[in-house]
């Protein structure tokens, strides 16, 4: 059996460790929810105020140009480009996560109009094939949205796909799909890739150019701890850069946008895709929350989330054995950055884990969700929460009235 | 001829005078540019700051529920209602001005099937354009954009005209278009009324209620002094609510976004139209800055504004007779909160005056543009204005060779 004294040595072992320092977490709290959104750094929250107090206090809206605001969108995508294994200018900042993905569906439609299907998983974020269903829609051409069970994904790889977008972890269950064959096997049937990387960003190892991504979109907020509704960002190929269109453009993606001309002359690159103003707070936040992204890398974080994850699922088999299925892959090439239990009284459980000072997070109908982001997370902080869980579960405390009314959070 | 103690003497008489005390302006800022970037707030200061150190930082992703992020969009649109009019339950605030457009326009066009052009103002912002043309360009039926002059809005006015989206106040020249006339000439042609408040809201009283507007968009950033790329807020008069669909769906408008359901049900009313995750830093930097708004009345705010634009029309046309063309209309009912000079040295003439701390900005091709927002603006900062241009002009600054070269702001 694992003991709290052996967590205690793997943190004393943790090279990144010192990390934890620049999180702004309360010391009583275990924070497993980190994949929904991650907390405020010391850097962020400098960051912020140097926005608030310098930038727009005393350069006002000279700092367009003298702060550097205007390439914001540009200066923020080339540090996150290192990430997911881009080049530096092949990133841009800024959106939601749903609106990136509309313009790249969009741009991404019109380089195969020839085809018909767009391809999605069923079990895919929500929001993501309410996007895809729009743009759909708005394609000009009739375009059937497909939301498959991706399993089967082969089968449905015909020569009247135009696009496949899918979501690189699933949110529900963690499992981590490969990168490298996918996108081949949508290459070989002529079709476009599309990654959803909410999940991925800052918490898995990612390589748009070794496995020859088309286009790429992700969240600031959950493991990049860019903020409550931090920007997304997105990825376009340098092939399809100049050639993709935006089709939600506007004013600063235009290549002179102080001519004020009514023609849309699209900038080059990947200022195309900037829209309009984006919020130069959330992009500062997002900013600075890559600091401390600078002082590891993805190899060095991956290594140690994978310990953290190994780490709860063995202390649940272990202290909680038949309680809980557990729905993440073991197989460590099919795992994110999460695990995932099943249980049919997740809702509660999670409820009586956040009383006590653990959040993780509930996902309709069964599933109780736990993030392990390396950045700030011990491994007796793994330890603490299976022993609140073991505590919830012995005392039945997910039963109690007040843990029973939905009040979800995200 | 007015002097600066006659100006001292306004400023003394000034019941709003008071109010400037909340801004962080330097105290030799002369900031004329409050339509372009409104200045930072002591209120929207401390509202980011307990978003990041309570809301953020002890919060988590509890603050979703617990701090009411999850209705922000709603609760900052409440607030933002009252400058324009609208019920209270009336206005959403989120995204950008021209996804919020790019909303409202397509979801408009579908209300209008049989028709097929959409008017907008050859003089109108271009970004405007932009997405109302990418957006006509996937109606799923032909849709013209007609840029017009605006004069001849009537002629146009045929029974296959979809929808008017026009701009209220020129950012150009700064004059104020009539929300009662134009949209009943509208509405007399069957058409709908998208109007663009940029440059209104905050600065001039409206009343989308009274003069039965359908569909309206604003800035955040400009008199609203959100922030910079603060997000927009969208208003749909409650006859088009539940009745308009949003073309660019996303979770957080959705019926039950917890359900994670594959088929998108629309919330009722105005969260249908917000799409995805805003960002809550931008949301409460705007929520504080409408802060300053509850001490006044857009009708106190209307009476300074005039006075300030009065001022300084008086002065330049009293100390600089003939040098410049005052492009923005004397009649007030047709006067936003700015006023233009056409000048064909208005470039460097703005440069020139930024260098002396008197901030204005530059409308290609010939536009000096000089914004008079009445929360923070003194009347002895009108004279000095003027008294710097005075200079300026005296001795030709505006050719030294420092102010030539093009470095625009927004």
């Amino acid at each position: 059996m694992i003991t709290r004294d052996d967590c205690q040595l793997m943190d004393e072992g943790d090279a990144l460790a010192p990390l934890r320092a620049s999180f702004l977490l309360q010391p009583d709290e275990i924070y497993l929810d980190g994949n929904s959104l991650g907390p405020l750094s010391v850097e962020a929250k400098q960051r912020v105020e140097t926005t608030l107090n310098e930038e727009w206090a005393k350069g006002l809206v000279r700092s367009w140009n003298a702060a550097g605001w205007m390439d914001q969108p540009l200066s923020v995508g080339a540090r996150l480009a290192t990430l997911i294994g881009a080049g530096a200018s092949d990133v841009v900042c800024a959106d939601t996560l749903t609106f990136m993905l509309a313009k790249l569906i969009g741009g991404a439609l019109e380089l195969r109009p020839d085809r018909h299907v767009l391809i999605t998983d069923a079990a895919n974020f929500h929001s993501d094939v309410y996007i895809a269903e729009a743009i759909a829609a708005r394609a000009g051409r009739p375009v059937e949205v497909r939301a498959i069970d991706r399993s089967t994904l082969a089968d449905h790889l015909s020569d009247d796909v135009a696009l496949v977008m899918l979501t690189h972890v699933d949110f529900r269950t963690g499992e981590q799909l490969d990168l490298f064959s996918i996108t081949a096997a949508v290459h070989a049937a002529g079709a476009l890739m599309l990654w959803d990387f909410a999940h991925s960003t800052g918490a898995v190892p990612l390589d748009v150019v070794g496995a020859d991504v088309d286009f790429a979109a992700g969240c600031g907020y959950k493991y990049l701890n860019g903020g409550p509704g931090a920007p997304a960002y997105g990825y376009i190929a340098p092939r399809w850069q100049n050639v993709i269109t935006n089709p939600l453009p506007g004013w600063l993606g235009h290549a002179r946008p102080f001519d004020f001309t009514l023609d849309y002359v699209p900038a080059l690159g990947m200022r195309s895709f900037v829209t309009s103003s984006p919020s130069i707070l959330a992009l500062s936040a997002l900013d600075g929350a890559l600091d401390v992204f600078a002082r590891t890398s993805m190899d060095q974080l991956r290594s140690k989330s994978l310990a953290l994850t190994d780490l709860f699922i063995t202390l649940v088999e272990e202290r909680l054995e038949g309680q809980f299925e557990v729905v993440t892959p073991r197989d460590h090439a099919r795992r994110g950055s999460q695990v995932s239990l099943r249980h049919g009284e997740s809702y509660g459980i999670i409820q009586a884990l956040i009383a006590r000072g653990v959040t993780g997070d509930f996902r309709d109908p069964d599933i109780a969700r736990f993030g392990f982001a390396p950045l700030y997370l011990r491994f007796v902080d793994v330890y603490d929460a299976v022993d609140h869980l073991v505590e919830v579960m012995a005392n039945a405390e997910y039963r109690h009235e007040s843990f029973t009314h939905r009040n979800p959070v995200t």
